[in-house]
């Protein structure tokens, strides 16, 4: 595969991958999955949307920062901007935002990669899981290296999510979207040893496991609120709700059972890192959960372990040496609406005034290339 | 009432009371209410707990920090510590670690006052609200200004919570014990007009509403964790729940519409706050909430209107300033598993290191007599 030759000096670590109408329908077989497959569909009031294994999906695309307004939602394929699924105009929409790379997390398979784990038949769940991971393989980074791949999942059985993984990495995946509350869909909780095959095997291939935000609970009601401000608020919600899942990782045993395994907080932001580590080292303190046979302080496990991302942040960047800066990474999380699009430029050399060259380039891009093991040249 | 004298020059504003087992009993009318007053019962094992209005609490008294050990639970009365519900005992546990006032939130009335909110007739609510604040007043305010009362409310009809609160306001409550997810137990949601009586009374009053931690939603299940992880966890991402009610609450156009009205985060320290209000604000930029009609960015609504406490943060005292050194207030959330009881002196000076004698001062004494009004001599 191609170097990536970076002109920007700025490596996005949370993009979101717009998946295409024949995603699946051109991967999956029509005799053994019919009309399972999921695939875009015209609604009685002229819109379209996605019918997955025969159940509507509640939105078409999540595109806002490529349209022309944020508050504008596209209710047809044809509105849907390209950049957002088609490789070449999304290299233009990446030049146009000074960006090197973008790292892919689903729209329409789920933030955490969850959407075919609860629904159809289990080879229905498989073929549609391998589809997407080959499309970002065949699609896209074969098309480019300065697309980063990341891989979904079985979620519903370890040895299937094993071998999956394995399959990925090996055509070039370059981390696997985990979901970090598996317990509320009723499968073992993180913490659990039966997810011990899957740990090893992340560990055993250096494969970081990127943990998006949208698996936590969060405050559910935001009833009379105006459209755009509830989104806002949901928005901001969803970014804080990471906080639990960092507070269960740290205490969960796993970083202890499995010392050279990364996780990523994605689309976290940074600023709230040092307040939850001191929170969990003072309770981890007057509980004496040291002889509980956690050896560390849960702080030490994340400065070990954990990347997490920025992309609006000023003080964040202030106390990163709190957070560690071989601990920070960098996104623009477009097409969504938090985006830093198209002025993601601007907002990071805002965001990184000041800061010392080695520390704004570890920050934006050697620690990602240590993390994914990118093979660059400048 | 007798001036509070300052010896320490530290000012707690989070503490919990534990209930007596006379509270209820003394002050509810046995004719009227009979078995359903709260009380203690034996049960077969040995031990005691409540029972309220037939059904049983999960637990006797909650006061870790003041047993031998944080990992003792008391069974039995006999062992549950004098100075967490006996005025005289408690002082001498206040000047042994070196504090001035104790704040009062409920135990068994629930950390956010809601354990009548869905029990038992109207009558017998309202009957265990007014017990409970009266008690807060006779036996407690009135013994020393060192301790603070704040009133609990009916939740269920705003107009017996406006009565209750102006009730509670002459008698000397400095505060009001407020639930900041009212949804969560199918009530009207925090922004509903609904409760506007309510804003306007405590606005009026000039009475602000405490927002204690555990009224958010949080990660459900901790199965498979030792107890005390358990527990260290469950505290941990509890303070850092808060998140969202101060996200919801600075969406909500509830400081809008009572700009003088104040709200206080409690016992979810501070140094998440910067990031949380750079969040909200760049939610608010990119969604244009000001077309929804927020006049002011989220932070600015914060910087006027709401307080935060800390006991055990470093890194949130160093960016201070990002958060407001005027909204700062310190606590000791005695006799709870994360108090800093009986080192909160060590504590506070350790945080608090190199900071400016009127910074200081601002944050340990003079917000927090500001806030509640109290009538200080030194």
């Amino acid at each position: 595969m191609a170097k990536l030759k970076l002109r920007y000096g700025a490596i996005s670590t949370d993009d979101h991958i717009q998946e295409s109408p024949d995603l699946w329908t051109d991967r999956m077989s029509a005799a053994a999955f019919g009309e399972a497959i999921p695939h875009v569909i015209e609604q009685d009031d002229g819109s379209q949307t996605w019918l997955i294994n025969g159940e509507l999906f509640p939105r078409l695309a999540m595109v806002p920062a490529a349209m022309p307004n944020r508050r504008i939602e596209p209710l047809r394929w044809e509105d849907v901007p390209k950049a957002t699924y088609v490789p070449g105009d999304r290299l233009k929409a990446m030049d146009h935002d000074s960006v090197d790379t973008h790292a892919f997390f689903p729209n329409i398979a789920g933030l955490t990669g969850g959407t075919f784990t609860n629904r159809g038949t289990e080879d229905w769940r498989e073929a549609c899981i391998r589809a997407y991971n080959d499309w970002l393989i065949d699609v896209w980074a074969e098309y480019s290296p300065r697309f980063i791949a990341q891989c979904i999942a079985p979620m519903w059985d370890v040895d299937k999510a094993v071998a999956e993984v394995r399959r990925s990495a090996k055509r070039g995946h370059k981390a696997l979207v985990w979901h970090g509350a598996l317990s509320n869909l009723d499968l073992p909780h993180f913490n659990d040893a039966y997810w011990d095959p899957l740990y090893a095997t992340c560990q055993e291939l250096d494969l970081p496991m990127a943990l998006h935000i949208g698996a936590a609970g969060m405050l559910a009601t935001w009833d009379g609120y105006a459209p755009y401000t509830a989104k806002a608020l949901g928005s901001a919600a969803a970014i804080a709700s990471n906080t639990q899942i960092l507070a269960n990782l740290l205490y969960s045993g796993v970083p202890e059972r499995f010392p050279k395994l990364n996780f990523i907080s994605v689309e976290s932001g940074i600023g709230w890192i040092p307040y939850l580590l001191e929170t969990l080292d003072h309770e981890y303190e007057v509980l004496e959960c040291w002889k509980d046979g956690m050896s560390r302080k849960p702080s030490e496990y994340f400065h070990r372990q954990v990347y997490a991302n920025f992309w609006y942040e000023h003080v964040g960047i202030e106390i990163r040496r709190h957070v560690g800066v071989d601990r920070i990474l960098w996104e623009t999380d477009y097409p969504h609406t938090t985006s830093t699009y198209p002025n993601s430029k601007t907002m990071r050399e805002s965001c990184l005034a000041g800061v010392p060259g080695d520390e704004r380039r570890a920050m934006l891009v050697d620690n990602s290339v240590r993390l994914f093991k990118l093979d660059i040249e400048e």
